[in-house]
């Protein structure tokens, strides 16, 4: 048996025990975890370093290499992490709903563990602690499989974490890491639906691409972010530039960042050169439209491609619209569903907005940023989804876990 | 541009007006269909016939043969289904969630259509007016793709729902129906994720299995049953009886309906004699484990293939087992966890069995044969899910629906 279908065949039979954990039974497991990854920082360190020699030697670029490494401060930041995820309520053994039928049968729905995700991600081996944390907490088991960029480190977070399971009463082996990194067995994996109930792909568009074209396991879809900053006809002067730096610059590569502002013409007139002035001192480079620059002849002309583009970087498309429905017909032709913004004064045009854009998060008057588990009271996330199943917008733990109806009679048979 | 496209795309762009489609607007619009479909008889049973004629020509079996024909009755029943769902509460709009964070933003989760539905079908006509309906009720636009064999009776029903839609104020061509019932452009359709937000195969196991397989678009799996009644040491005689009999005969094509009977040894050693003689006399033929034969050596044997059998008819596999713990490994082994039943007057080990077994609906006490939309309470259903993600077990109208998060601020922006 390969190592895929021997992990995985561990995995499914381990979610069942890991499945009946009490929450103080997993909340302890995830302290040891967080306790034993802070005492083996040295060994994961060492462990670390072979990867990033690796990937100097394959000449891997800076910003990848700053993300596969690991220091004594990001290995506590993953163990607060893990200490976090143990404060959050336990979504396991909820009742939903409960209803008695006429016939006398009473019904529950129940919230039950997933059983095991499968989760195929990228280069940071923080997500190796945030999926076994988040997987364990929510009572599923869980096949890694992350980059051979990083599996030296990530083979030593999960020799880490079975070492903290085992002082614990959960399952060791309801966390599997798979070695073999290849591209095959990624694609068995895609398959994999008699042992994998989810999968969850964490990295960039063409990972979690090849993951939706390829899986027959059912996916839970997270990243892209077009998101974009309508400023309105009556919107606050101040407020709309405030919010359309903070949306464009204060963490450009993420998937919540703006990377398109669309403004009113009316605000334009008035405010445009304000609004320009204002990224341009923050190092943002404008990609206008026409319209945009006939007020500002020296803004850079932007291409068709420039409205579909998530930049992720200190690039901004602009745009002048002439009604609220440019704006709204804008974001469904160009936006990815993720997080869009209106900032105005005219409550009729902000329920338009409302109404009609269709998207994960939609905000008045408020940085699209601002989509994210921790900002909206979650605690910690898996992702954000960008699908419509399931799960919407920011996934706290309840995303990882399903339902199932507790039906009891007392001899009731179907007429 | 080829038809798949084309209606593809119209209904994604009339999926906007028809979510922002008041109640009352799409209740209406319900009750024209339904008096439509009525009034229309005659055409209908017209181009019926049609299907009939083409279907006896190739030689489609008696079974299929009714399942495909319309009687004036047939439709007065598909109208009052279509009333009934007219009479059901609207999700969408439904605030599901809103809560204040600390610094000032209003967070609503609120219910929205899922854009636009694909659905592959086989023979039934009647699955048309049913996903019709209900698609239209939950304001998401459809895209049919029926069976070759009964496209003219498709194509009669949706011109006759085009029909009572125009006199409607919701947008006749959200309801689009494919001629073209290729193979392959039912493979294009699997991957239409431009267009369609998911897809919902109702069918035929091999139907479903190839739409899971090879779909990039999300799909809501429903069908395969193989469901168990487990009679424990202490169930009541008679109790027992009568639901493994409803549970197996009832209606034995359909998926709730139990395809094996567990048996504990000791209630064996009492009743197994009365529970055979009763499944003989509604003519069920029983396939029995070694030791079921030790006690009725005229029992045909089970294969392992029986154990793994959506029967679908008049047999039932019989297996004797030792302890509840045999029971649920049997059904952990072997069940398609769908519905799930233990006769029994043990409490432990009725915990015992809701807390081991994973499946949609379990049972106490109570034939299996109600895992249902209706007998659940929620009125129609689009189907039973047997997946995990999105919705499990019977699917009324808010497994048609998607969530946004509205969020109003006053200008906050990220720190």
């Amino acid at each position: 048996m390969t190592e895929l279908l021997e992990k995985a065949r561990l995995a499914s039979t381990l979610a069942t025990s890991l499945a009946l954990c009490t929450t103080n039974q997993k909340n302890d497991a995830l302290l040891l975890i967080a306790n034993q990854l802070v005492e083996d920082t040295p060994f994961i360190l060492q462990e670390n370093k072979k990867d990033l020699e690796a990937g100097k030697q394959s000449g891997m670029g800076d910003h990848l290499l700053d993300r596969l490494q690991l220091t004594e401060e990001r290995i506590q930041d993953m163990a607060e992490g893990v200490r976090q995820v143990a404060t959050l309520s336990d979504p396991v053994g909820e009742i939903l709903e409960g209803w008695d039928r006429p016939n006398g049968l009473h019904i529950e729905k129940v919230r039950v563990p997933l059983g095991v995700v499968g989760m195929i991600y990228e280069a940071r081996p923080n997500v190796t602690v945030d999926a076994a944390s988040l997987c364990l907490k929510t009572g599923n088991a869980v096949l890694l499989r992350g980059s051979s960029s990083a599996i030296h480190s990530n083979k030593a977070i999960v020799a880490v974490i079975h070492r903290a399971l085992e002082k614990s009463e959960c399952p060791v082996e309801a966390v599997q890491l798979l070695e073999d990194t290849s591209r095959e067995t990624a694609s068995q994996m895609f398959k994999l639906t008699e042992y994998l109930d989810v999968l969850i792909p964490r990295g960039g568009a063409n990972l979690i691409q090849s993951v939706v074209n390829n899986a027959s396991v059912p996916v839970l879809e997270t990243g892209v972010g077009n998101c974009h900053i309508y400023i309105d006809e009556s919107a606050n002067h101040k407020m709309a530039i405030d919010i359309a730096i903070n949306a464009k610059t204060q963490r450009p590569s993420v998937c919540n960042a703006a990377e398109t502002i669309l403004v009113h013409q009316k605000w334009a007139d008035q405010h445009l050169e304000d609004l320009i002035k204002a990224l341009q001192e923050k190092k943002v480079e404008i990609r206008a439209d026409e319209k945009a620059r006939q007020m500002d002849k020296d803004l850079l002309p932007a291409t068709e491609e420039d409205w579909e583009t998530e930049f992720s970087n200190l690039t901004v498309a602009l745009r002048v619209v002439s009604h609220v429905d440019e704006a709204i017909s804008h974001i469904a032709s160009y936006g990815s569903k993720h997080s869009e913004a209106i900032i105005s004064e005219t409550a009729e045009n902000v329920e338009t907005f409302f109404n009609r854009v269709d998207a994960a998060a939609l905000y008045h008057n408020a940085s699209t940023r601002f989509t994210d588990g921790f900002e909206f009271g979650f605690g910690a996330e898996i992702g954000i989804s960008t699908q419509k199943l399931h799960a919407r917008g920011p996934m706290g733990l309840p995303a990882l876990t399903s339902t199932k109806y507790i039906v009891r009679g007392t001899g009731q048979i179907r007429e």
